[in-house]
């Protein structure tokens, strides 16, 4: 068997990711079984866990991909362009980060796994969110390490509201509101 | 065999939903298997069953409840002591909700029997919600639906943070900001 050049073997383990995602949407976690997992890439299980050792690691090389997707957004476009980009991701796929909340508070291993997730990007939130701070385009009164978790609140509890299927009719007013909790006060903002 | 009381029947239900509470926070709702409920209850499925049709009633009946409580607690102290209650719920039973999101999403009856906990307590706290900002007590720039979804949002987002075993060391600040956030404009306020 010819050995699969660098490239090939890339497009491989995205194509692997891809139908992944795809399956975990559908089936749920625990229900992406190894069968069905083969089923959706046309690989067999020997040809998948080649690249990926577990069921476990597809999971979090889709969340690491995720995590790395919406680090950029937020440090390109700010919590706003997060918000919009929850509103338009699959709510099956979202569903499937919190059927694995049980997992997260009971396994530590797959937590510490789970908080190494793009962890470049995670320095590079923190930097901004303190330069977005001493520049005066977040509001003064709060810590930016309660800002960022409070940012993460939010997103968390619009991706539970998709996921569970409810529709955000006045989104843009939602995101707004969401917004202003961390801007520099109102009145100070505009005097 | 002699037939229960009113009072012991009430007392024999919520013995049940005590240790069905239990039982889904130890074992997550789908591992919650009917011989875990009945050792949880000391009950044959056969005396559980005759109170609750389904393993899915008990579970609403939990959810009923919890519903109530919330509303209760948002109209007697406001969102902040909402947040607060959910500071010191059980993260192993908050955990339960999340798991149940893909049923939400993809089965239309569980759904409706959802939206459907504590209609008058929702009634109530529409009309709360109204009062409040008509006397200023909230921010008026944004509608009362919206505000509402808002504190939902956030309520959600600190639960998912508490189920998955992520704790919030900065909770008063993280809620001082979120409750700022429904605040009438800062300035404003003071002036």
């Amino acid at each position: 068997m010819p050995k699969l050049t660098e490239e090939a073997k890339e497009a491989r383990k995205d194509a692997i990711l891809v139908a992944a995602r795809r399956c975990f949407a559908d089936y749920g976690y625990e229900g992406a079984t190894v069968a069905r997992l083969e089923q959706a890439t046309g690989l067999s299980r020997g040809a998948i866990f080649n690249w990926y050792a577990t069921k476990e690691d597809l999971f979090l090389s889709l969340a690491d991909a995720d995590a790395a997707r919406f680090a950029s957004l937020w440090l390109d476009g700010g919590f706003e362009e997060v918000l919009r980009a929850l509103l338009v991701e699959d709510p099956a796929w979202l569903g499937v980060y919190f059927e694995i909340g049980r997992r997260l508070r009971t396994d530590a291993t797959f937590r510490e796994r789970w908080s190494q997730r793009a962890p470049d990007f995670e320095r590079r939130l923190e930097e901004r969110l303190r330069a977005l701070q001493e520049a005066g385009e977040l509001r003064g009164d709060v810590g930016w390490q309660t800002l960022g978790r409070f940012m993460g609140i939010v997103a968390d509890g619009l991706a539970i509201r998709r996921a569970t299927g409810f529709e955000t009719e006045d989104a843009d007013a939602l995101i707004a509101l969401a917004v202003s909790a961390i801007a520099p006060s109102r009145r100070q903002a505009r005097s």
